[in-house]
Protein backbone atom coordinates (compact mmCIF):
# COMPACT_ATOMS: atom_id res chain seq x y z
CA UNK A 1 0.00 0.00 0.00
CA UNK A 2 1.48 3.23 -0.36
CA UNK A 3 0.13 7.19 0.49
CA UNK A 4 0.91 10.58 -1.24
CA UNK A 5 0.60 13.77 0.14
CA UNK A 6 0.12 17.20 -1.70
CA UNK A 7 2.34 20.65 -0.14
CA UNK A 8 3.95 23.22 -0.74
CA UNK A 9 7.11 25.41 0.82
CA UNK A 10 6.20 28.14 3.30
CA UNK A 11 8.82 30.79 2.87
CA UNK A 12 9.50 30.50 6.81
CA UNK A 13 10.83 27.35 5.84
CA UNK A 14 13.72 28.47 3.81
CA UNK A 15 16.85 29.62 5.66
CA UNK A 16 19.42 32.14 4.67
CA UNK A 17 20.44 29.90 1.82
CA UNK A 18 17.13 30.47 0.49
CA UNK A 19 15.96 26.76 -0.34
CA UNK A 20 13.99 24.83 2.37
CA UNK A 21 15.98 24.00 5.61
CA UNK A 22 17.61 20.40 5.44
CA UNK A 23 15.66 19.76 8.93
CA UNK A 24 12.39 20.77 7.75
CA UNK A 25 12.41 17.70 5.71
CA UNK A 26 12.21 15.86 8.45
CA UNK A 27 8.84 17.88 9.47
CA UNK A 28 7.75 16.85 5.91
CA UNK A 29 8.67 13.38 6.84
CA UNK A 30 6.79 13.00 10.00
CA UNK A 31 3.60 14.84 8.94
CA UNK A 32 3.21 12.59 5.45
CA UNK A 33 3.22 9.59 7.46
CA UNK A 34 0.84 10.52 10.65
CA UNK A 35 -1.73 11.97 7.71
CA UNK A 36 -1.20 8.29 6.53
CA UNK A 37 -2.33 7.17 9.82
CA UNK A 38 -5.29 9.13 9.66
CA UNK A 39 -6.15 7.75 6.07
CA UNK A 40 -6.18 4.39 8.32
CA UNK A 41 -8.70 5.86 10.74
CA UNK A 42 -5.60 6.48 13.14
CA UNK A 43 -4.59 9.24 14.85
CA UNK A 44 -1.00 9.88 16.07
CA UNK A 45 -2.28 12.39 18.44
CA UNK A 46 -4.49 10.23 20.35
CA UNK A 47 -2.81 7.10 20.30
CA UNK A 48 0.13 9.50 22.31
CA UNK A 49 -2.67 10.24 24.85
CA UNK A 50 -3.53 6.53 25.36
CA UNK A 51 -0.01 5.93 26.25
CA UNK A 52 1.01 4.62 23.01
CA UNK A 53 4.82 5.95 22.11
CA UNK A 54 6.04 5.27 18.89
CA UNK A 55 10.14 6.71 18.53
CA UNK A 56 12.69 6.84 15.85
CA UNK A 57 15.28 4.08 15.91
CA UNK A 58 16.91 5.45 12.68
CA UNK A 59 16.18 8.25 10.02
CA UNK A 60 18.62 8.13 7.16
CA UNK A 61 17.74 10.81 4.36
CA UNK A 62 19.32 11.47 0.47
CA UNK A 63 18.69 14.59 -0.49
CA UNK A 64 18.96 15.00 -4.26
CA UNK A 65 17.90 18.97 -5.21
CA UNK A 66 16.37 21.42 -3.02
CA UNK A 67 13.10 22.62 -2.82
CA UNK A 68 12.44 26.56 -2.82
CA UNK A 69 9.92 28.96 -1.70
CA UNK A 70 6.64 28.35 -3.45
CA UNK A 71 7.45 24.96 -4.86
CA UNK A 72 4.67 22.39 -4.81
CA UNK A 73 5.91 18.81 -3.99
CA UNK A 74 4.71 15.26 -3.21
CA UNK A 75 5.77 13.20 -0.30
CA UNK A 76 5.12 9.28 -0.95
CA UNK A 77 5.14 6.79 1.62
CA UNK A 78 5.16 2.83 1.95
CA UNK A 79 5.42 1.27 4.83
CA UNK A 80 7.05 -1.94 5.71
CA UNK A 81 7.47 -4.27 8.95
CA UNK A 82 10.95 -5.62 8.30
CA UNK A 83 11.02 -7.11 11.98
CA UNK A 84 8.77 -8.07 13.95
CA UNK A 85 8.76 -4.64 16.24
CA UNK A 86 9.80 -2.22 13.64
CA UNK A 87 7.69 -0.33 11.03
CA UNK A 88 9.61 1.47 7.82
CA UNK A 89 8.76 4.43 6.00
CA UNK A 90 9.64 4.33 2.80
CA UNK A 91 9.58 8.23 1.77
CA UNK A 92 9.96 9.65 -1.64
CA UNK A 93 10.08 14.08 -1.78
CA UNK A 94 8.56 14.74 -5.46
CA UNK A 95 8.74 17.68 -7.15
CA UNK A 96 4.91 18.44 -8.37
CA UNK A 97 5.66 20.17 -11.61
CA UNK A 98 8.12 17.49 -13.39
CA UNK A 99 9.08 15.07 -10.67
CA UNK A 100 12.79 14.77 -10.23
CA UNK A 101 12.92 13.08 -6.85
CA UNK A 102 14.16 15.76 -4.32
CA UNK A 103 14.55 13.58 -1.32
CA UNK A 104 14.50 9.51 -0.65
CA UNK A 105 13.78 8.49 2.91
CA UNK A 106 14.09 5.41 5.12
CA UNK A 107 12.17 5.90 8.51
CA UNK A 108 12.66 3.43 11.00
CA UNK A 109 10.46 3.16 14.08
CA UNK A 110 9.08 1.46 16.77
CA UNK A 111 6.70 1.12 19.97
CA UNK A 112 8.17 1.37 23.10
CA UNK A 113 6.37 0.65 26.04
CA UNK A 114 6.44 1.63 29.94
CA UNK A 115 9.26 -0.47 30.75
CA UNK A 116 11.20 0.56 27.28
CA UNK A 117 10.94 -2.81 25.28
CA UNK A 118 10.13 -2.32 21.50
CA UNK A 119 6.85 -3.98 20.43
CA UNK A 120 4.67 -3.33 17.75
CA UNK A 121 1.18 -1.91 18.43
CA UNK A 122 -0.92 -4.11 16.43
CA UNK A 123 -3.50 -1.16 15.40
CA UNK A 124 -1.06 -0.35 12.91
CA UNK A 125 -0.86 -3.59 11.36
CA UNK A 126 -3.54 -2.10 8.68
CA UNK A 127 -0.66 0.00 7.39
CA UNK A 128 1.65 -2.84 6.29
CA UNK A 129 1.67 -4.28 2.63
CA UNK A 130 -1.04 -8.03 2.85
CA UNK B 1 -10.28 43.57 0.28
CA UNK B 2 -10.01 40.11 1.98
CA UNK B 3 -8.12 37.22 1.57
CA UNK B 4 -8.71 33.56 3.12
CA UNK B 5 -5.62 30.39 3.76
CA UNK B 6 -7.10 26.96 4.92
CA UNK B 7 -4.55 25.49 6.68
CA UNK B 8 -4.62 22.41 9.15
CA UNK B 9 -2.28 21.64 12.23
CA UNK B 10 0.28 19.66 11.63
CA UNK B 11 0.88 17.14 14.55
CA UNK B 12 4.98 18.87 15.24
CA UNK B 13 3.31 21.89 15.57
CA UNK B 14 2.24 21.35 18.45
CA UNK B 15 4.16 21.43 22.15
CA UNK B 16 4.04 19.57 25.43
CA UNK B 17 0.71 20.92 26.28
CA UNK B 18 -0.48 18.95 23.13
CA UNK B 19 -1.79 22.00 21.41
CA UNK B 20 -0.02 24.48 18.75
CA UNK B 21 2.77 25.91 20.02
CA UNK B 22 1.89 29.51 20.53
CA UNK B 23 5.10 30.61 18.00
CA UNK B 24 3.74 28.55 15.62
CA UNK B 25 0.32 30.74 15.16
CA UNK B 26 3.40 33.88 13.98
CA UNK B 27 4.28 31.64 11.60
CA UNK B 28 0.70 30.89 10.07
CA UNK B 29 0.32 35.02 10.41
CA UNK B 30 3.35 35.21 7.91
CA UNK B 31 2.47 32.42 5.68
CA UNK B 32 -1.39 33.34 4.81
CA UNK B 33 0.19 37.50 3.66
CA UNK B 34 2.89 35.43 1.89
CA UNK B 35 -0.12 33.67 0.24
CA UNK B 36 -2.00 36.93 -0.48
CA UNK B 37 0.99 38.52 -2.53
CA UNK B 38 0.97 35.56 -4.34
CA UNK B 39 -2.69 35.68 -5.25
CA UNK B 40 -1.74 39.39 -6.77
CA UNK B 41 1.27 38.26 -8.92
CA UNK B 42 3.44 39.49 -6.18
CA UNK B 43 6.09 36.95 -4.43
CA UNK B 44 7.95 37.66 -1.15
CA UNK B 45 10.85 35.55 -2.38
CA UNK B 46 11.49 37.52 -5.52
CA UNK B 47 11.19 41.01 -3.89
CA UNK B 48 13.71 39.76 -1.41
CA UNK B 49 15.88 38.62 -4.12
CA UNK B 50 15.27 41.76 -6.25
CA UNK B 51 16.75 43.65 -2.36
CA UNK B 52 13.09 44.74 -1.36
CA UNK B 53 13.27 44.45 2.27
CA UNK B 54 10.28 44.09 4.19
CA UNK B 55 10.17 43.93 8.25
CA UNK B 56 7.45 44.11 10.40
CA UNK B 57 7.45 46.79 12.56
CA UNK B 58 4.81 45.65 15.57
CA UNK B 59 3.00 42.28 16.05
CA UNK B 60 0.17 42.18 18.31
CA UNK B 61 -1.57 38.94 19.10
CA UNK B 62 -5.01 38.03 20.57
CA UNK B 63 -4.70 34.40 21.77
CA UNK B 64 -8.77 33.56 22.21
CA UNK B 65 -8.39 29.44 22.06
CA UNK B 66 -5.90 26.75 21.01
CA UNK B 67 -5.80 24.93 18.22
CA UNK B 68 -4.68 20.76 18.65
CA UNK B 69 -3.91 18.46 16.85
CA UNK B 70 -5.39 17.66 13.17
CA UNK B 71 -7.20 20.88 13.67
CA UNK B 72 -8.87 22.75 10.61
CA UNK B 73 -8.22 26.59 10.26
CA UNK B 74 -8.88 29.50 8.41
CA UNK B 75 -6.30 32.13 8.21
CA UNK B 76 -8.15 35.42 6.75
CA UNK B 77 -6.53 38.62 6.07
CA UNK B 78 -7.09 42.39 5.31
CA UNK B 79 -4.36 44.96 3.85
CA UNK B 80 -4.50 48.15 5.01
CA UNK B 81 -2.52 51.32 4.37
CA UNK B 82 -3.11 53.48 7.78
CA UNK B 83 0.10 55.67 7.31
CA UNK B 84 2.36 56.33 4.20
CA UNK B 85 5.07 53.88 4.56
CA UNK B 86 2.57 51.09 6.87
CA UNK B 87 1.53 48.10 6.02
CA UNK B 88 -1.38 46.47 8.20
CA UNK B 89 -2.30 43.20 8.02
CA UNK B 90 -5.32 42.66 9.93
CA UNK B 91 -6.02 38.57 10.45
CA UNK B 92 -8.12 36.41 12.22
CA UNK B 93 -7.46 32.55 12.62
CA UNK B 94 -11.45 30.99 12.56
CA UNK B 95 -11.52 27.04 13.52
CA UNK B 96 -13.19 25.59 10.20
CA UNK B 97 -15.71 23.46 11.94
CA UNK B 98 -18.00 25.54 13.99
CA UNK B 99 -15.95 29.02 13.74
CA UNK B 100 -14.80 30.22 17.19
CA UNK B 101 -11.90 32.64 16.80
CA UNK B 102 -8.63 31.21 17.79
CA UNK B 103 -6.39 34.60 17.31
CA UNK B 104 -7.10 37.88 16.32
CA UNK B 105 -3.74 39.64 14.63
CA UNK B 106 -3.14 42.91 13.76
CA UNK B 107 0.55 42.62 12.01
CA UNK B 108 2.46 46.49 10.94
CA UNK B 109 5.14 46.25 7.92
CA UNK B 110 6.90 48.72 6.59
CA UNK B 111 9.77 48.23 3.83
CA UNK B 112 13.32 49.94 4.26
CA UNK B 113 15.81 51.15 1.90
CA UNK B 114 19.02 50.67 1.50
CA UNK B 115 19.80 53.71 4.20
CA UNK B 116 17.52 52.05 6.62
CA UNK B 117 14.32 54.74 6.10
CA UNK B 118 10.82 53.10 5.94
CA UNK B 119 9.04 53.42 2.41
CA UNK B 120 6.02 51.90 0.79
CA UNK B 121 6.73 49.76 -2.28
CA UNK B 122 4.64 50.97 -4.90
CA UNK B 123 4.29 47.31 -5.69
CA UNK B 124 2.10 46.02 -2.69
CA UNK B 125 -0.50 49.14 -3.32
CA UNK B 126 -2.79 46.57 -4.74
CA UNK B 127 -3.46 45.04 -1.83
CA UNK B 128 -4.89 47.84 -0.06
CA UNK B 129 -9.05 48.23 -0.34
CA UNK B 130 -10.08 50.86 -2.97
CA UNK C 1 12.53 41.61 40.53
CA UNK C 2 14.25 41.02 36.86
CA UNK C 3 16.09 38.13 35.12
CA UNK C 4 18.36 38.36 32.16
CA UNK C 5 19.43 35.37 29.47
CA UNK C 6 22.20 35.12 27.39
CA UNK C 7 21.89 33.62 23.89
CA UNK C 8 23.45 33.42 20.57
CA UNK C 9 21.67 33.48 17.28
CA UNK C 10 21.57 29.78 15.26
CA UNK C 11 22.17 29.83 11.79
CA UNK C 12 18.97 27.60 11.15
CA UNK C 13 16.94 30.56 12.93
CA UNK C 14 17.70 33.18 9.79
CA UNK C 15 15.58 33.17 7.06
CA UNK C 16 15.72 33.99 3.25
CA UNK C 17 16.26 37.47 3.96
CA UNK C 18 19.31 36.13 6.10
CA UNK C 19 17.94 37.52 9.52
CA UNK C 20 16.14 35.74 12.34
CA UNK C 21 12.79 34.65 11.08
CA UNK C 22 9.97 37.10 13.11
CA UNK C 23 8.25 34.08 14.81
CA UNK C 24 11.63 32.88 16.49
CA UNK C 25 11.43 35.58 18.48
CA UNK C 26 8.59 34.58 19.89
CA UNK C 27 10.52 31.44 20.85
CA UNK C 28 13.13 33.37 22.59
CA UNK C 29 10.43 35.05 24.46
CA UNK C 30 8.86 32.26 25.76
CA UNK C 31 12.73 30.53 26.47
CA UNK C 32 13.55 33.39 28.81
CA UNK C 33 10.39 33.56 30.82
CA UNK C 34 10.80 29.45 31.11
CA UNK C 35 14.52 29.97 32.31
CA UNK C 36 13.06 32.83 35.00
CA UNK C 37 10.18 30.40 36.68
CA UNK C 38 13.42 27.70 36.73
CA UNK C 39 16.12 30.51 38.23
CA UNK C 40 12.92 30.14 41.10
CA UNK C 41 12.44 26.29 41.21
CA UNK C 42 9.45 26.38 38.86
CA UNK C 43 9.53 24.08 36.15
CA UNK C 44 7.38 24.64 33.32
CA UNK C 45 7.31 21.17 31.49
CA UNK C 46 6.53 19.59 35.69
CA UNK C 47 3.84 22.11 35.96
CA UNK C 48 2.50 21.40 32.65
CA UNK C 49 2.45 17.43 33.69
CA UNK C 50 0.68 18.47 37.00
CA UNK C 51 -2.10 20.39 35.13
CA UNK C 52 -1.30 22.92 35.42
CA UNK C 53 -2.27 25.10 32.13
CA UNK C 54 -0.39 28.77 31.92
CA UNK C 55 -1.85 30.51 28.51
CA UNK C 56 -0.92 33.03 26.40
CA UNK C 57 -3.34 35.80 26.14
CA UNK C 58 -2.35 38.76 24.26
CA UNK C 59 1.32 39.47 22.78
CA UNK C 60 3.05 42.33 21.89
CA UNK C 61 6.12 43.06 19.78
CA UNK C 62 8.21 45.78 18.83
CA UNK C 63 10.51 44.72 16.22
CA UNK C 64 12.94 47.84 16.27
CA UNK C 65 16.37 46.08 14.83
CA UNK C 66 17.13 42.36 13.14
CA UNK C 67 19.21 39.94 15.11
CA UNK C 68 21.70 38.05 12.34
CA UNK C 69 23.58 34.67 11.98
CA UNK C 70 26.28 34.86 15.23
CA UNK C 71 24.42 37.77 17.14
CA UNK C 72 24.93 37.58 20.85
CA UNK C 73 22.16 39.06 22.68
CA UNK C 74 20.54 38.83 26.08
CA UNK C 75 16.66 38.64 26.83
CA UNK C 76 16.12 40.65 29.89
CA UNK C 77 12.51 39.65 31.69
CA UNK C 78 10.25 41.69 34.47
CA UNK C 79 7.22 40.25 35.58
CA UNK C 80 4.00 41.80 37.05
CA UNK C 81 0.37 40.65 38.37
CA UNK C 82 -1.44 43.51 36.62
CA UNK C 83 -5.02 41.73 37.61
CA UNK C 84 -5.49 39.35 39.93
CA UNK C 85 -5.65 36.79 37.39
CA UNK C 86 -2.62 37.63 34.68
CA UNK C 87 0.79 37.29 34.81
CA UNK C 88 2.86 39.74 32.48
CA UNK C 89 6.02 39.82 31.17
CA UNK C 90 7.56 42.88 30.28
CA UNK C 91 10.86 41.73 27.80
CA UNK C 92 13.61 43.07 26.15
CA UNK C 93 15.82 41.91 23.61
CA UNK C 94 19.27 43.26 23.64
CA UNK C 95 22.73 43.10 21.29
CA UNK C 96 25.09 42.47 23.61
CA UNK C 97 28.07 43.91 21.65
CA UNK C 98 26.98 47.75 22.02
CA UNK C 99 22.96 47.07 23.38
CA UNK C 100 20.39 48.91 20.78
CA UNK C 101 17.36 47.58 21.47
CA UNK C 102 16.38 44.56 19.32
CA UNK C 103 12.82 43.86 20.39
CA UNK C 104 10.17 44.80 22.83
CA UNK C 105 7.65 42.85 24.12
CA UNK C 106 4.80 42.68 26.56
CA UNK C 107 3.89 38.84 27.18
CA UNK C 108 0.62 38.75 28.47
CA UNK C 109 -0.70 34.90 30.55
CA UNK C 110 -2.95 33.27 32.44
CA UNK C 111 -3.89 30.11 34.12
CA UNK C 112 -6.78 28.00 33.22
CA UNK C 113 -8.57 25.39 35.26
CA UNK C 114 -10.22 22.20 34.16
CA UNK C 115 -13.46 23.98 32.86
CA UNK C 116 -11.75 27.01 31.26
CA UNK C 117 -11.75 29.40 33.96
CA UNK C 118 -8.65 31.88 34.35
CA UNK C 119 -6.81 31.94 37.70
CA UNK C 120 -3.31 32.77 39.17
CA UNK C 121 -1.21 29.51 40.17
CA UNK C 122 -0.18 30.39 43.54
CA UNK C 123 3.27 29.35 42.96
CA UNK C 124 4.34 32.09 40.45
CA UNK C 125 3.61 34.78 43.21
CA UNK C 126 7.15 34.65 43.96
CA UNK C 127 8.19 36.19 40.49
CA UNK C 128 6.61 39.33 41.23
CA UNK C 129 7.78 42.28 42.71
CA UNK C 130 7.29 42.29 46.66
CA UNK D 1 40.43 16.74 15.10
CA UNK D 2 37.41 17.17 17.29
CA UNK D 3 35.24 19.60 18.41
CA UNK D 4 32.37 19.51 21.15
CA UNK D 5 29.40 22.50 22.10
CA UNK D 6 27.42 22.41 25.37
CA UNK D 7 23.27 23.00 24.64
CA UNK D 8 19.94 22.60 26.66
CA UNK D 9 16.68 21.89 25.35
CA UNK D 10 14.27 24.50 25.02
CA UNK D 11 10.59 23.89 26.10
CA UNK D 12 9.65 25.11 22.39
CA UNK D 13 11.33 22.12 21.05
CA UNK D 14 9.33 19.45 22.40
CA UNK D 15 6.72 18.03 21.05
CA UNK D 16 3.20 15.96 22.46
CA UNK D 17 5.08 13.26 23.27
CA UNK D 18 6.89 15.62 25.92
CA UNK D 19 10.55 14.90 24.21
CA UNK D 20 12.27 16.77 21.89
CA UNK D 21 10.63 16.52 18.31
CA UNK D 22 12.80 14.29 16.00
CA UNK D 23 13.50 17.08 13.47
CA UNK D 24 14.99 19.25 16.33
CA UNK D 25 18.16 16.94 16.44
CA UNK D 26 19.15 18.14 13.02
CA UNK D 27 18.98 21.49 13.89
CA UNK D 28 21.09 20.82 16.99
CA UNK D 29 23.35 18.62 14.35
CA UNK D 30 23.43 21.51 12.02
CA UNK D 31 24.29 24.49 14.77
CA UNK D 32 27.46 22.45 16.05
CA UNK D 33 29.34 22.05 12.98
CA UNK D 34 28.57 25.82 12.23
CA UNK D 35 29.91 26.70 15.59
CA UNK D 36 32.74 24.15 15.26
CA UNK D 37 33.66 25.94 11.38
CA UNK D 38 33.05 29.22 13.44
CA UNK D 39 35.99 28.20 16.17
CA UNK D 40 38.25 27.57 13.07
CA UNK D 41 37.43 31.20 11.96
CA UNK D 42 34.90 30.54 8.89
CA UNK D 43 31.22 31.66 8.93
CA UNK D 44 28.88 29.65 7.38
CA UNK D 45 26.70 32.75 7.10
CA UNK D 46 29.84 34.80 5.16
CA UNK D 47 30.20 31.69 2.83
CA UNK D 48 26.88 31.66 2.06
CA UNK D 49 27.15 35.47 1.15
CA UNK D 50 30.14 34.82 -0.46
CA UNK D 51 28.18 32.42 -3.24
CA UNK D 52 29.84 29.36 -1.25
CA UNK D 53 26.64 26.81 -1.29
CA UNK D 54 27.64 24.12 1.21
CA UNK D 55 24.74 21.42 0.76
CA UNK D 56 23.38 18.13 2.72
CA UNK D 57 24.40 15.01 0.62
CA UNK D 58 23.08 12.18 3.05
CA UNK D 59 21.80 12.28 6.51
CA UNK D 60 21.88 9.26 8.79
CA UNK D 61 20.67 8.94 12.01
CA UNK D 62 20.37 6.95 15.12
CA UNK D 63 18.20 7.59 17.91
CA UNK D 64 18.87 5.86 20.92
CA UNK D 65 17.36 7.41 23.84
CA UNK D 66 15.83 10.76 23.93
CA UNK D 67 15.97 14.41 25.22
CA UNK D 68 13.50 15.74 27.90
CA UNK D 69 12.99 19.49 28.79
CA UNK D 70 15.60 21.47 30.31
CA UNK D 71 18.00 18.20 29.62
CA UNK D 72 21.54 19.77 28.83
CA UNK D 73 24.08 18.08 26.66
CA UNK D 74 26.55 17.52 24.46
CA UNK D 75 27.25 17.72 20.24
CA UNK D 76 30.33 15.93 19.32
CA UNK D 77 32.04 16.45 15.87
CA UNK D 78 35.23 15.17 13.81
CA UNK D 79 34.70 15.96 10.10
CA UNK D 80 36.43 13.62 8.05
CA UNK D 81 37.04 13.80 4.10
CA UNK D 82 36.13 10.37 2.80
CA UNK D 83 36.42 11.15 -0.85
CA UNK D 84 37.79 14.26 -3.06
CA UNK D 85 34.66 16.28 -3.02
CA UNK D 86 32.74 14.72 0.23
CA UNK D 87 33.21 16.61 4.04
CA UNK D 88 31.26 14.08 6.61
CA UNK D 89 30.39 15.21 10.05
CA UNK D 90 30.57 12.35 12.44
CA UNK D 91 28.56 13.48 15.64
CA UNK D 92 26.97 12.43 18.73
CA UNK D 93 24.56 13.89 21.02
CA UNK D 94 25.49 12.80 24.93
CA UNK D 95 23.33 13.17 28.24
CA UNK D 96 25.74 15.44 30.12
CA UNK D 97 24.57 14.07 33.41
CA UNK D 98 25.08 10.81 32.91
CA UNK D 99 26.70 10.18 29.58
CA UNK D 100 24.43 7.73 27.98
CA UNK D 101 24.37 8.12 24.15
CA UNK D 102 21.51 9.92 22.74
CA UNK D 103 21.96 9.69 19.21
CA UNK D 104 24.61 9.17 16.80
CA UNK D 105 25.10 11.07 13.73
CA UNK D 106 26.68 10.72 10.32
CA UNK D 107 26.33 14.15 8.41
CA UNK D 108 27.68 13.99 4.62
CA UNK D 109 27.94 17.06 2.82
CA UNK D 110 29.96 18.65 -0.20
CA UNK D 111 29.82 22.08 -1.86
CA UNK D 112 27.98 22.97 -4.93
CA UNK D 113 29.55 25.35 -7.81
CA UNK D 114 27.38 27.67 -10.10
CA UNK D 115 26.84 25.07 -12.80
CA UNK D 116 25.57 22.55 -9.88
CA UNK D 117 29.26 19.85 -9.98
CA UNK D 118 30.35 19.48 -6.31
CA UNK D 119 33.75 20.78 -4.99
CA UNK D 120 35.40 20.89 -2.07
CA UNK D 121 35.80 24.43 -0.45
CA UNK D 122 39.85 24.94 0.30
CA UNK D 123 38.81 27.22 3.04
CA UNK D 124 37.48 23.63 4.96
CA UNK D 125 40.81 21.67 4.20
CA UNK D 126 41.65 23.01 7.88
CA UNK D 127 39.11 21.20 9.69
CA UNK D 128 40.14 17.71 8.85
CA UNK D 129 42.21 15.43 10.52
CA UNK D 130 46.26 16.08 8.99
Amino acid sequence: MSFSLSLKVRDYECDMQGIVNNAIYQHYLEHAPHEYLLSHGLSFAEMTREGIVIVLVRAELDYRKSLQAGDEFQVTVKAARPTPVRLVFEQSILHEQDAPTILEARIICTAVNAVGSPYFPEQLADLIDG
